[in-house]
């Protein structure tokens, strides 16, 4: 369970993005999984400008990542970005690069940034930077040297496929996912049904009137090895598994009976 | 580990999907983590046709979702387009719509799809459809009502969300993240290290390297108290974790070493 004090301090950065799109979509998947803190690292603010009046420009209720957006940083360094990171970790696709570096998947890394992330013990509780390259060409290698861990998302890899890389909103997204499946303090809860199970009884008064249905459309005589006890006992298990819906079934099969009985 | 040939047995399904590079998004998820059957549900063919057209325009490479879109369908109804699925899922917010169902979460439905896929016993093989609504009102309770199952990605949700809903692009990847997370057969091994790791006595000769640079720097003298050798090795343990790393650090330590006595 990834409480929000945790969230707040993972530092999603973005290096060298260039479509403002794409920025935008970061900040929405990082708002859907309750994270708040996007830096974005870039030579020239023209794309970071775009994104955040794109942003303004949608309805919040449709877009929901303007907090994200109006909070967002931009600098013109990755050092300066992730100044006060403890943990700095890159995504990379795996490519031909020579990178004399180990590279661990998503799955294999999370628990890595989750630690400090949810420790209480130190102070100051350390900051961790998760950092996303460019649409283009990714993390460069100079990026990828201030990283302590480098981590890739699994892809499909065909013989021909060149160029291994996932959209950037949906790269964040699935990072954001994995970090967040294990539980996201402030999630809405999904409702359950206290709905009555539908009971032994209700079971054997359904398989009854089957019977009886089966017996007067005389079904029964024309199928008779479909129309053992045993068999239609184990065909009603499938309607419905509430009290609710089995009573619906009741009344439908009832129908049919009085229809029948009336001719 | 989802085989290639049980991978192909899943069917992206989007239902009234209207935006063109929102189809495009859930072809590139899918081509991503090596799935192939998209079919679009929708009343009239502009959005697909322009999906189709928008990914034949773009560089292959760059994309890479040719191969799915190309063979993409369009149905007009939904009934028709998950005909021969034996499992159909629908994906859902968790909204205020009074669905008297059961809702899982993605990771908890993962088993229940992963199952029919990779079964290698039943012929024929089923089939299984993952729904995806339109981007404003997500599945209908008419839609929902063709499925097995319901599901829903754990999204962070403040008390002021009305509306909490995922990008579809990101949906459909997060989902197909989960389904291959323990693990894509195809996907490109990710190359480690076959690098000798630093010996004890790599170790040990570095230690002896930088006592002796303490020393000749007249480091030891001025600050005794963090010139002791235990110390010192325990110092030495963070110069690299590699054979190669550890000579790199002997040779700027033997610099150093052949600067100060030269002078």
């Amino acid at each position: 369970m990834l409480s929000v004090a945790a969230r707040a301090r993972l530092t999603v950065v973005l290096v060298g993005a260039r479509n403002p799109s794409n920025i935008g979509a970061a900040a929405r998947a990082m708002q859907d999984f309750g994270f708040s803190d996007l830096r974005i690292v870039n030579d020239y603010s023209a794309p970071f400008e775009a994104a955040q009046l794109e942003d303004a420009a949608t309805p919040k209720s449709a877009v929901g990542a303007a907090s994200v957006m109006q909070r967002a940083q931009r600098f013109s360094s990755l050092a300066e970005a992730i100044a006060d990171c403890s943990l700095v970790a890159g995504t990379t696709a795996i490519g031909d690069r020579d990178l004399q570096r180990d590279i661990l998947t998503l799955q294999e890394v999370a628990p890595q940034i989750l630690r400090p992330l949810a420790g209480e013990v130190s102070s100051p509780r350390p900051r961790v930077a998760l950092l996303f390259g460019s649409e283009k060409t990714g993390l460069s290698k100079e990026h990828l040297s201030h990283c302590s861990l480098l981590l890739t998302i699994p892809l499909f890899a065909p013989e021909d496929a060149r160029h291994l890389s996932m959209n950037l909103g949906q790269s964040v997204a699935v990072c954001l996912y994995e970090l967040t499946r294990e539980g996201l303090e402030g999630s809405r809860e999904i409702p359950t049904l206290h709905e009555a199970a539908a009971t032994a009884d209700d079971r054997e008064r359904l398989t009854q009137l089957l019977l009886d249905v089966m017996h007067v459309t005389d079904y029964t005589r024309r199928f008779p090895a479909n129309a053992s006890e045993p068999l239609v006992r184990q065909l009603t298990l499938q309607l419905g598994t509430s009290h609710r819906e089995a009573m619906t079934w009741m009344g439908i099969l009832r129908q049919i009976l009085w229809r029948e009985r009336k001719q």
